[in-house]
């Protein structure tokens, strides 16, 4: 049991959302739970025996949620980055192994201890940055196997590290060679086959897709999700990153729990995400690496009340970001959110994105992980670029 | 004295000035220098009886340096940030105390200590990445008793952190209130007047000024450049910024070691720094919080041949940024820079901007400044996103 005194707590306005910080206070963790929250000479005689931590006015908030990864993956693309640079030309790139296909490969021909110690590397840097909750997602395997293996190695990093993790099943990121003339084999045979043998094995928290033209239609997806809720697997989508395939709105329509990207979302997709309480999760790593021009249409998502969440995006191809602080300063400075609406995005919203009501605020009965800041003002974490201030990590009531 | 053993050398070719890495060989520190470079088993006796340490075939490059920061500064501005994020005009922000002038009113407000421990907060940040040399401008005191003060900070960094600092001038940032009406005044009064000051206290290394139409005039700096000639002090100008005043034309025609900025830097302005050999330090920070699409003529100054610095250009206003790997990945992502070019602009181009001959580059003689590396690719330095792969850092030839 821990008693973290003189603390400044993060919370919202109860009508405008907006974060502020409470006057000195204290915090009581029990267990993995927080249990209450009040005034030290209040506290109840049965918590008097907790151990003390004076935080010295410091500011807390939520244990940080990056709710969209793809973390775990084979090989490196530094050297794909640097072709590109030096004018090579896709053709190039591809033929000297680059693109998707050459983390597909290196991820197949990857052993679990392979994928997760370089997993890990990764991973240390979000939680050096107060995150508490990761998703990851499958899909660079590509095959029934190496998308179970994907997942199994995401499950591992939450035994190997102090961190929450949450796994989706992403079979449907890209069509792998040797299904190339056989579409819907490959979404009978590896996505769903694979989806049904992964619940199973309990390796699926959640199902997701790529919806895009270079990738799979509106109706293949709507399919994927019909199998999904026949196991009561909740369903998210990759949906209007490069076009707007109406793919949100069929998202939302399966009650899809979030739609990410969501570049191109047009009105209708905005009114169904709305109707259903789907969680727009917008990616501005991947925006900002491949330098689009085409913003997420956050003015019409605010005054729609779509929940909006931030995410690293975390991928070796367009988004090999592991920053969510800079993903904050990217969503304020890129998608010209407000710094209450970044906390929100990598807290609150980030925790519904994953289907999750445990955490993502400070409240009693809530899980105890939370963050421990250095700073004045809320601000400051979406304010400066590439610093960090984190002070301490609590997760599951523990400091680690 | 040490002996790195097992180190691939971050090398430039001699003709295409892109990098490349040796095969393992080994480095000798000597005091403050490298005094020699080769295979272990060709050791000179001299050197038989070196503290070893083997480096595991970690990449070795120089250490980084930042040439260009405004790091010293008094307040904060996230609140400012947050405000233009909510809809604030310039006019309610200005009301409520924001902009530079902000700053300058904190600044002049700080005492040394405070200043400095803000300061340091930011260096340790850059330090984390691999920084050994830094520069300090001054330019948020403009009176002449402040902007001594903030480069009496600036050396007292370079005392209390294993870092070298570089000062510079800059009392022509901005006309302060009390001046608005005699530009004239200010230039002789405080830029001048407090360089020669500043010169016989030996505080300041080199001289800069803000050649924009919001700031001084290309004729206000050539005035100040010659002061600063009369001093033997070398010349620096952020020029071509917002807009072509050709400022680095004159600058490069007084000699300047750099011209900064440059986004709207024309033909006959690089054909000038070209002539001069004075470098373009690029600073993608600024231009990412401005959000400008004006990119740096990158292509033409590649062509001319003009040296490329990137630095942070780290300042509360326009740049809170404190990661100079994400400086370079922005020099990729943003510029288009090779990841080869943006290696050399943070070490050799670097040094080059701030007139030092003797770091930058690994060869015996040099300072030994060096970054050591957990990566297998130089191109990783600047493809990944918030992520540092630093293993260890030398300063003067120890391990710090
Ligand atoms: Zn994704
Ligand atoms: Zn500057």
């Amino acid at each position: 049991m821990h008693l973290l005194s003189n603390v400044r707590i993060a919370e919202q306005d109860a009508d405008t959302g907006q974060y502020g910080l409470s006057a000195a206070t204290a915090i009581l963790l029990e267990d993995d739970r927080i249990s209450w929250i009040g005034d030290p000479a209040e506290l109840p005689e049965r918590y008097a025996h907790a151990e003390r931590e004076d935080l010295a006015g410091r500011v807390v908030t939520p244990g940080l949620i990056d709710c969209h990864t793809h973390i775990v993956f084979g090989g490196d693309r530094a050297r794909e980055f640097e072709m590109r640079l030096e004018g090579a030309s896709y053709e190039e790139i591809a033929r000297a192994g680059g693109g998707i296909l050459s983390s597909v490969n290196a991820t197949r021909e990857a052993d679990e201890a392979v994928l997760l110690k370089q997993a890990l590397r990764r991973v240390d840097a979000l939680l050096a940055e107060g995150v508490t909750t990761i998703e990851v997602k499958s899909g660079y395997g590509l095959d029934v196997e190496s998308e179970l293996k994907m997942l199994r190695v995401a499950r591992l990093i939450e035994a190997r590290r102090e961190v929450s993790v949450r796994t989706t099943w992403l079979a449907a990121h890209a069509l792998p060679p040797e299904y190339k003339d056989d579409r819907a084999g490959y979404l009978r045979e590896v996505v769903i086959a694979g989806m049904k043998q992964g619940h199973d094995e309990d390796l699926i928290d959640a199902v997701d897709g790529f919806c895009e033209g270079i990738a799979f239609s509106r109706d293949e997806m709507a399919m994927v999700f019909d199998a999904a809720a026949e196991l009561g697997l909740p369903v998210k989508l990759h949906a209007e990153q490069l076009s707007d395939l109406g793919g949100a709105a069929m998202a939302a329509e399966h009650g899809a729990i979030s739609a990410d990207h969501l570049e191109y979302l047009g009105a209708d997709g905005i009114a169904a995400m709305a109707k259903s309480g789907t969680v727009a999760v917008l990616l501005p790593g991947a925006f900002y690496t491949l330098r689009e021009t085409k913003l997420p249409p956050i003015q019409a998502l605010r005054e729609a009340g779509v929940p909006m969440a931030l995410a690293t995006d975390c991928n070796p191809g367009t988004s090999p970001l592991t920053s969510i602080l800079l993903t904050m300063n990217m969503g304020a400075t890129l998608f010209r959110m407000t710094p209450s609406e970044c906390l929100a995005g990598v807290t609150t919203h980030a925790a519904r994105a994953l289907g999750l009501s445990d955490r993502g605020t400070i409240a009693v009965g809530q899980r105890a992980d939370l963050a421990i800041w250095d700073i004045k003002d809320l601000a400051e974490l979406s304010y400066r670029i590439g610093f960090n201030p984190l002070h301490a990590r609590i997760v599951g009531g523990e400091f680690v």
